[in-house]
């Protein structure tokens, strides 16, 4: 940011990511305006500076750049609604989790009422916002993101805009979120494996890490076959992590910990290789994860069904 | 590795993983032997200086140090069989994968023809054996590890020894091998999703990348938790994945991707629910996937059932 950008905003929603988002904005000079439905929450942010605005109006009035963190799209447009008769001209940029239909249905309640929208989406925890590396990205009104960019990357460095539809940061966040349960599962399953046989699950976490180090480093690879729907040039093949699955019952019987979650992937694992994918890359796979159904194809800006 | 060490070392097992072990030996200066049961994968190996044997028990005799890295603990010994007089006095290491009942196994074999006996485990792909910062990890007789891990870690920098006990590295191979199908599959899921809307899956990759930082970030924490047994204090609760959990729904709708395999993880989340985690920390997920049985605590060194 240049010192010279104090633009003023306003950061409705104080919970523990709203709160890093004022403090961020508050930490770097601009004048903050904060709101939040339970008022008590926003007394350490007027302690730093922020003002206190009671009433959601008087929030949306009190700068041309609206930021909002509540829990969902629905809460959010309940939470406007009081205040929709200043949107009009403002720019309203959402950072909370939620599906593609919701930041749709949230970009036509938004032109509906005047106001730019831009919905946006923090793939990091509260305590790495305002972090030169941490990641934000964003779609919609590319002239809110240019508009206000160097405000926004004061939450985080890594601030991307990804295309013009406001549907865009969702599907991404979704898309890009797929890892995080199925990952942490396979994580807390060995820790129960190693704890069964009385080790700590400490010992295993730098031998995890570069676990995930390598896991990192085969997916450009991955994206490629994908993209390409050429798997024919395999480094680990279906029938590889086919017979890896058969390590799954050994574990089990060797340390007790439940594998049953495990049984859909090896489902996968069978229907790709009944597909002819046998001697393919696991990458393959999406081949199967596709096929499920129909799919919508979404028309950009109109609400979801 | 110091210059002077040129211990002989024999290969045995010459697929795409015995192969790279024994180029490794073979640029470090080792005088090396191969044998493999298919011998025409022996040639390359031979034009860069080492020496190829025919049968299994002029492989043996050739070293103290025998190395093996055929698929299965069950297809080592049998292939072994016909050198078990040429056992007595040398070091027998295994770089197969397998579950520790079949590395127990494989520990009683060895016991009982006279040879000292290592289980090792490459954490990691092929082109990466003779890296600096490759991990290799080994559990049995020390006394081998001290003897030759020289030698051993021109195969990988970041080589380890886990304990005594033969079946350690096959359980830390499980325990920490159990997050790549799962992550994978949830960076497949994301591909297919982005690929419905016509965008590729490149485009993801380098967020994948930063969000498998996030994740690697957070196991030290997790692991913590877990070996306390307190899960109070949640940056990330089960209600939390829970509320999120219901997008699954709404990405299948979205994108028309398949995410029955999620189900489990779902009814892991309502077990650990129900079990009075809602409001602790994700991590625990440990203990409803302990819950499944009685877990087998093994004898080091007797095979298992
Ligand atoms: N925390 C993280 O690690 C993280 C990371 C990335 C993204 N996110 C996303 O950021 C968003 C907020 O998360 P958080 O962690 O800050 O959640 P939180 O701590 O639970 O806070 C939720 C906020 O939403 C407000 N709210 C909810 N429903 C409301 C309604 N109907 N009307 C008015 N206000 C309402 C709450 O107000 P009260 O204080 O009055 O309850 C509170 O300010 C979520 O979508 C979350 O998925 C969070
Ligand atoms: N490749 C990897 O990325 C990787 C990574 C980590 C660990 N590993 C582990 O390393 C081990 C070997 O993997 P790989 O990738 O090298 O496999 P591979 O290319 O399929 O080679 C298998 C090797 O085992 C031999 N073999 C199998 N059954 C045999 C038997 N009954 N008698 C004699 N020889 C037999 C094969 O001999 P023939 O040539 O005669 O068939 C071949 O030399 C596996 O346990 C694997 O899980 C591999």
């Amino acid at each position: 940011m240049t010192k010279e950008d104090r633009t003023p905003v306003t950061v409705t929603g104080l919970g523990s990511m709203g709160r890093a988002l004022a403090g961020a904005f508050l930490d770097a000079g601009h004048p903050t305006t904060v709101w939040n439905r339970t008022p008590g929450r926003a007394a350490p942010l007027a302690a730093k500076g922020a003002v206190h605005a009671g009433e959601m109006a008087d929030a949306v009035a009190a700068s041309r750049l609206v930021v909002t963190c509540l829990t969902t799209f629905e809460d959010t447009v309940r939470a406007l609604e009081p205040a929709a008769g200043a949107l009009p001209g403002r720019a309203l940029v959402t950072l909370n989790s939620g599906s593609p239909a919701g930041a749709r249905e949230t970009a036509a309640w938004a032109a509906a009422h005047g106001a730019r929208f831009l919905a946006g989406a923090v793939k990091n925890v509260p305590s790495a916002v305002g972090r030169r590396d941490t990641l934000l990205y964003y779609s919609g009104d590319r002239t809110v993101f240019d508009e206000y960019g160097t405000a926004l990357r004061v939450l985080g460095g890594d601030t991307v805009h990804l295309g013009d539809e406001a549907d865009l940061a969702a599907l991404y966040e979704m898309s890009v979120g797929a890892m995080l349960l199925p990952a942490l599962t396979g994580f807390f399953q060995g820790a129960a494996a190693l704890r069964s046989r009385g080790l700590e699950a400490g010992t295993m976490v730098r031998f995890a890490e570069k676990w995930l180090d390598m896991i990192k480093s085969l997916l450009p690879l991955y994206a490629r076959e994908i993209d390409s729907g050429d798997y024919t040039d395999a480094a680990s093949s279906v029938n590889l992590f086919l017979a890896g699955a058969a390590h799954d019952d050994e574990l089990r019987k060797e340390t007790g910990v439940d594998t049953d979650w495990l049984a859909p992937l090896n489902d996968l694992l069978k229907r790709a290789a009944h597909a002819g994918h046998g001697e393919h890359s696991i990458a393959a796979l999406t081949e199967v994860l596709k096929g499920a159904g129909p799919g919508v194809t979404p028309t950009p800006g109109t609400p979801g069904s």
